[in-house]
């Protein structure tokens, strides 16, 4: 990056909050998803206006400008494929109002998701969206790819949840919206930002929707000897009018992957499901009971908590999921990349035989978990990362999971968004997306070359070191 | 219209359901608002390939072309300003698939309201935003105009169970989203579709979520002595995190009208709260005990009530205001203006107190009643509409009422939409908009001249015959 431009930005950024090194620069090429590269600089603002004067600079010498949280996302979002500046919101991380009488909070993108909850419970009232990485990611990662998680099915992802912004475009900084829970005046702008991946502007402040916490949660945990019958139980519980507020289903390799690796003792079975329901006392009752019901004929074993300890323990083995598949196997690691589809409930279960045939033919670990109750099922890859083979025959597997998706409905990603990995299989219209980002950021400097921009397969950027072929992933040609 | 026009218009649409005489088209240049304004030519098509066929033309001869549901629009949305084609999309009517188990179903945006619930009925489930037109308004409508009502509460509103859309650009139709409950693959656009008022593109389908209805209904009747009590009544509500499925209030001037019109009866009082709550037994049982114990100081009286036929009593007074505000006077109509204002929920009361004193300074009569729990007010101002002077004073007032009502954090509507009758006072940022409009609809031919487009006052094309003024009122100079 030319000097002059590093000098007019420490016009405005204190030197402290400037990061130049090779070493901060290498580690904020990284997000959770199997790519990297390296920014030119990274800049932690302090407040709006100090994002508004980079973004003005960025635009003027057309600079990739790519806003970053924790660096959860899954598929590539934070990753600086063309360089440029990397703008670190956490230091942004005021939680600037609560209003449970009027049902709102406003935060900066840089609280995280965890400590706005614990902020909420002290007046009894959540925020829904309950993301897998909750524990970290920032509000503002979770607005740029529309993250939910296993609570979605009763309570709604992100974007059901925004009712205003303040997002700092090429042209300026503008607010969208208001602190009220319903608006029809206008283009509600504030949501089209809302998965768009910082391909069109920083957001700078939230105003979000926050929901009474539940009085009562309690789990029943069923196993199935054939995932078909797990994933009709699912769509009979659904179809019944009974709306858990989680549907989990885990198959034979995330079970086997997580006994391993935490040694919690889930059921050995093909499938399991993790079935959570809250309310008041009765409504939790009945619920369990219309479920039990449901289910008798179907689960070989169905057990039932509402002991805390115990529905914890569960849930610590759901999530553990992830990082569990990585130590399934010697020098294996679980790679993310058809990880996120989305399908109608119903299809779920011929989903899962079908990547398992799947994972069969290419001769690759594949595990299948997520959130069945709202269709959302996350697949991971196992492979030896180092070996090019092993990557040309994840993506073939990957080209044919999603041909699998698209026969059912289904479409490229629930909550995680498209970064790179999930680029090449976007569907649907993608000329309406290109004018809006045409019209928005005319110069190309909002996170470039993501989403509809990606035109190149998921081998690209990688953080792995591939035998003798490193320089040919880590170049775009 | 150029006869050539008509002749290539003729060779798609069978001329039985294209109407030109004057009286049709006279007819067809209603919707609810105060507007009137004439259409060059109606046309009624059957399916989508019409639509996108007859966009086309229009698009070639820069013709403006206006989606019609069934004219409930309260701002002027489907008055065409500028004249050319109307689409009356009621011959587009058909529910093509009901999924409960996947929780969505698949409407053309002809459906009505209330034919699609009836319809869910019978499985036990529901489309929730109950706007009060419901038992005629189109799906498309709703839309349109991101619609709601009394239940948006608990609900929430149209935009909020969007899963996918086909729509008609000037460029051609295209599919968004999917029939999956999360999505975060790409900009939403169907999302931003809602509430656009058909400046974008006409919605030729609609995938949609469903929700199970409730086992129980009860409603409770409180009421009060001075609004403020009411409003802090509903802010303590919300606040101890009771949800209920509907917070509704009505003014004096509300509560008289319904009475003298209806003899509904309803309690002599400066406010009356209507508050439903639905859910199983004991949760209706608990939330009832929790609203009486927080109103129990502030109300003058609370009763309470889960009898079919009293609950269906009380809703008709709520829905029988509109209507009843235009028998409360001699030569007296009740004029849709600043008639839905969104606010935070707690600041409700001021905003009442506000427009009562704005009311009396003008010497003119504004009845208030609205959505309290969701913080959605309908001011409906009475005159005479055949003297001028009546709607400049209106005007004036108004203006007045969106000052108190930005000072409070409020927006310029919460379930109408702008259309004409709201531009002036339409807040945020603008420019975005036009950006996304100008990138989609280049020629301006979906529904111009409306929203931020709209640069004048709302004293034009009115539909009353205002004495010695219709001339320079029905045109914009």
């Amino acid at each position: 990056m030319e000097r002059k431009i590093i000098e007019k930005i420490e016009e405005i950024i204190s030197k402290d909050r400037i990061f130049t090194d090779t070493a901060d620069l290498y580690a904020y090429g990284f997000d959770a998803s199997i790519h990297h590269a390296t920014p030119d600089i990274v800049i932690r603002p302090k407040d709006a206006e100090e994002v508004e004067k980079v973004v003005k600079i960025a635009n003027e010498y057309r600079i990739p400008i790519i806003a970053r949280g924790s660096g959860t996302a899954l598929c590539g979002q934070a990753v600086p494929i063309y360089g440029g500046i990397i703008l670190d919101m956490t230091g942004m991380n005021k939680i600037k109002e609560i209003r449970v009488e009027d049902l709102y909070c406003v935060v900066e993108p840089g609280v995280v998701y965890a400590k706005l909850n614990e902020a909420l419970a002290k007046y009894g009232f959540f925020f829904p969206p309950t993301p897998g990485s909750g524990d970290v990611c920032t509000i503002g990662g979770m607005l740029a790819v529309n993250a939910s998680g296993m609570r979605a099915i009763k309570y709604g992802a992100t974007r059901d949840y925004v009712l205003g912004m303040e997002i700092v475009f090429p042209y300026g900084r503008v607010r969208f919206g208001g602190k009220t829970l319903k608006n029809s005046s206008g283009y509600q702008i504030e949501r089209l930002i809302v998965g768009s991946e910082g391909t069109l502007g920083i957001i700078t402040e939230a105003t979000l929707r926050i929901a009474p916490l539940p009085q009562k949660r309690a789990v029943a945990l069923a196993s199935f000897d054939d995932v078909i019958d797990a994933g009709k139980g699912v769509a009979e519980i659904i179809g019944k009018g009974v709306l858990p507020s989680a549907l989990e289903i885990m198959d034979r390799v995330c079970i086997q992957a997580v006994n391993r690796a935490m040694g919690i003792g889930l059921p050995d079975a093909e499938a399991i499901l993790l079935i959570e329901v809250d309310g008041n006392e009765k409504e939790v009752k009945e619920n369990i009971e219309k479920i039990a019901k449901i289910l008798k004929e179907k689960a070989s074993k169905i057990e039932f908590t509402d002991d805390e300890q115990e529905m914890l323990k569960l849930w610590k083995g759901r999530k553990g999921v992830l990082p569990s598949l990585s130590r399934y196997g010697e020098n294996m690691v679980s790679v993310s990349l058809a990880d996120d589809m989305c399908l109608p409930i119903s299809k779920i279960p011929y989903a899962i035989k079908e990547f398992q045939k799947i994972a069969k033919k290419y001769g690759i670990i594949i595990g299948t978990y997520g959130h069945a109750g709202d269709g959302n099922l996350h697949t991971k890859v196992l492979i030896d990362p180092t070996k090019e083979e092993n990557w040309r025959n994840a993506e073939k597997a990957v080209d044919e999971i999603y041909k699998v998706v698209y026969q059912l409905n289904g479409i490229a990603s629930g909550e995680h968004g498209i970064g790179i990995t999930k680029a090449p299989w976007m569907n649907g219209d993608l000329s309406t997306m290109e004018k809006i980002k045409k019209a928005i950021d005319p110069n190309n400097i909002m996170n470039p070359g993501k989403m509809m921009q990606w035109k190149k397969g998921i081998i690209a950027y990688l953080r792995y070191p591939v035998k003798n072929e490193e320089k040919r992933f880590r170049t775009v040609t």
